[in-house]
C-alpha cells in the first residue's frame, strides 16, 4: 500500500464542529455494535469473537477465554476516594468477573497502565499490591505489563485469560422460555456506595467536614470500592453439576444486563420486584437519599454479581441455596421485558447502564 | 478481609509534595522491574511471566504468547498529524510485532479504547478500519472490545495473543558469545519521520504554512505513521529452518534493545557503526536536521524491525539475505557493550529509549 502524504489534511480538532452522527446517540452498546460489524475472522483458533463477556479461543483441546477492560480516571473511578490498593484490587477483580460470567476460571492477566506525573511511586506500589492481592486470592497469574506516562489521568487496561472445560462455557445467548432467572448475592449496593462517596466528597471539598463519615456503611462501600467476583458460584455449579443456560455478570445494572441476555437469546422476561435481593444497608442508604432501592438494583451497576438462567428441570439444584435468588423467568420474545410489582402491575424494563451522554 | 473505612484518609493529590522516591529516577524499565518483583505465579499454564516481549502460556500441547500495550495521546501519538486510520493500523501492528519478536504468529487481538468528546463517530470508524486493515493484512482476528469515554485524551490498549511451535519460541535471554547480531530492514527512519512531522506541525500551528510539505519523504513518514511488523522475517526463519538464539523488536532504539538482550543473556556486544543499515531518506533528513543518522538508529526507536542473534554455525543461512544485515557480535559480559566506529574506535553504548523524565 502506498502512503500518500499529499492527500492527507492536518486535522484541527477544535475546528471540527460538524453535525455528523454523534457517538452519544448510539450509547455504549450501539457504538460497539456499530464499530465491530465489519470484523472478519481468519483463524480456526477463534471460536467466538466480539459480543459476549469474553471471546472464546481454541488452542489444542482447551477452550480459552479472553476479555479486556479499560478503566479511566474521572469516568470509572475517582482518586479522591479510591485508595490505590483498592483500585488495583477492583481493576483485577472486575476482569476476573468477566471470565466467571462465562463459567470459566481466570488464569492470567496482563496490565497496561498509563499514569500522570501526580502519581507517586508509593501510589503505584499500592496499586500493584492491590492487583497482587486479588491475584493471590483468586489464584490468577499476573504475566505481563506495560507502564508509561500519560499527560493527564490514570488509565488502566487489563486483559484476562481464562480456561473452561469443553461444553461448560455459558454464553448470553442460551436462555429458553420458562428458564428461571437467578442472581447471586444482593444488588444495588455498589450504586448506593457510590452515592455516599460522592456526597461525602462534596462535603469534604466544600470544607464543611474534616473527615467523611463512612462508619456503619462498610457493606455498600466495599461493594463499590473493593468488590469481589463470584468464583464461589462457578465452583458451586461444578459441585452440583449445573450448567446455566445463559449468564452475564452485572456490571451495568440488572436492567441492562437482562436486556443483553434477552437480546442474544431472542426472548423476553418477567422479573418480580419483591424477589430482588437487596441488603439492609443498601435499603437504608436509598432511604436517606429518598430513592427507591429497586432503582439502585435495576439501573445502578457495578455489583459484579452473576445473573444467570437455569432450566426449570434444575430447580431443585438451586432452590435452597442462600447465595442464589430466583427473581423471575424467561418468556417468549413477543411478551416483552417486564418487572412485576408486588401489586401485580407490569412495568416495562428500559435498558439503562452506561451511556456516553451521561459520562 | 474486613474493609475498614475509618482507617482510610482522603488523598488530596495536589498537596502531596513529599520527597519520596521518584518514578522518573527509575525510568520505564527500572519502574516495571521494581513494580513486578513481588509477583507470584499460581498456575501451571503459565510458562513465562513478565520480562520478555510476551508472556508464554501453555494450554494443551500449544504454546501461547500474550502481550499488551497502551498508547496514550500526547505521549505515544499526536492526533494533529496521525490520521486515525493510520493510528489504528499502527496500534495493531506494533502489538503483532511483539509476537513476531518471540518467533510466533499473532492470532487474536482485543482492544480497550477510551476517547474524549472531541472524537467524532467518523473518526472512530476510521480508527477501527485501520485496525481491521492490519488484521486482514496479517491474518489476525479482532475478538473483543471495550469502548468508553475519557475526560481527556485518547487511550488505546491492545492485547495480542499468538501461537508458536514448541521449541521455536525465541526469548531475549538465549544469546551466546560469538553469536552474530542481526537486524531486519533499516533503522532510524521512524525517528526522522517524527522529527519531520514535529517540525511541520510547529510551522503549521504558527500559521507560516498552509499545508505541511511532506512530499518526497514517504519512506520515513510511513515508518513513523504506518509501520509494518516483520511477519516475512519470521516466515523466512521457518523456511530456512533457523531459530535465532535471542530476539526482540526494536521499539525503543537499537541501543536500548540490544541492552535488553545483553542483560537477559548475561553478555556484552560489539556493534559496527558502518554496518548499521540506514535508508537514504533517513540520511537526508538527518542531514537537514544536522544530526548523525546513527543517533536516529541507536536512540530513536519505533522502527519495529527485528533485532536477533544467531549462532555462527548459521552464518550461511543469513549471509545473502538482502532483508537481513549482520551488524556485530555478542561478547562476554565483562567485555562491555560497544559501538565500533569506522576508525576502529570503541564507544560505550548507553541504554536510551523511553524515559519518564523526557515524557
Amino acid at each position: 500500500m502506498i502512503f500518500a502524504p499529499q492527500s492527507r489534511k492536518y486535522v484541527h480538532m477544535e475546528d471540527d464542529k460538524n453535525t455528523e452522527k454523534n457517538i452519544s446517540n448510539l450509547g455504549e452498546f450501539g457504538l460497539i455494535e456499530h464499530l465491530t460489524k465489519n470484523i472478519q475472522l481468519y483463524n480456526k483458533s477463534t471460536k467466538l469473537g466480539v459480543g459476549d463477556d469474553a471471546a472464546v479461543l481454541k488452542y489444542g483441546s482447551n477452550e480459552i477465554l479472553i476479555s479486556s477492560d479499560l478503566l479511566t480516571e474521572g469516568i470509572h473511578f475517582d482518586l479522591i476516594y479510591s485508595p490505590l490498593k483498592h483500585l488495583g484490587y477492583k481493576a483485577a477483580v472486575v476482569n476476573f468477573s468477566d471470565i466467571y460470567a462465562m463459567n470459566g476460571i481466570p488464569r492470567q492477566i496482563t496490565l497496561a497502565l498509563a499514569v500522570s506525573q501526580k502519581i507517586k511511586l508509593s501510589m503505584l506500589e499500592e496499586f500493584y499490591s492491590g492487583i497482587n492481592l486479588a491475584c493471590e486470592k483468586y489464584g490468577v497469574d499476573f504475566v505481563g505489563g506495560d507502564t508509561s506516562t500519560s499527560l493527564t489521568g490514570m488509565h488502566i487496561a487489563i486483559t484476562v485469560v481464562g480456561e473452561a472445560k469443553k461444553g461448560k462455557i455459558t454464553f448470553r445467548k442460551g436462555a429458553k422460555t420458562n428458564d428461571l432467572i437467578c442472581v447471586s448475592g444482593e444488588l444495588g449496593g455498589a450504586y448506593m456506595g457510590l452515592q455516599l462517596l460522592e456526597r461525602e466528597k462534596k462535603l469534604f471539598l466544600s470544607g464543611n467536614v474534616e473527615q467523611p463519615i463512612l462508619e456503619g456503611h462498610s457493606y455498600i462501600l466495599e461493594k463499590q470500592l473493593k468488590p469481589e467476583a463470584r468464583k464461589d458460584i462457578v465452583q458451586l455449579f461444578e459441585t452440583i453439576d449445573l450448567v446455566p443456560t445463559a449468564m452475564i455478570d452485572i456490571s451495568d445494572g440488572l436492567s441492562s444486563d437482562i436486556f443483553h441476555i434477552c437480546k442474544q437469546s431472542d426472548s423476553g422476561c418477567k422479573i418480580y420486584a419483591e424477589k430482588i435481593p437487596i441488603h439492609h444497608e443498601t435499603k437504608k442508604m436509598a432511604d436517606e437519599f429518598n430513592i427507591d432501592p429497586l432503582i439502585a438494583a435495576f439501573n445502578g451497576g457495578e455489583d459484579y454479581e452473576l445473573l444467570f438462567t437455569v432450566s426449570p428441570n434444575d430447580f431443585d439444584k438451586i432452590s435452597n441455596r442462600p447465595e442464589i435468588t430466583i427473581i423471575g423467568y424467561i418468556t417468549d420474545k413477543q411478551e416483552g421485558k417486564y418487572m412485576v410489582t408486588k401489586e401485580n402491575q407490569l412495568i416495562e424494563l428500559q435498558a439503562q447502564g452506561w451511556d456516553t451522554t451521561k459520562a
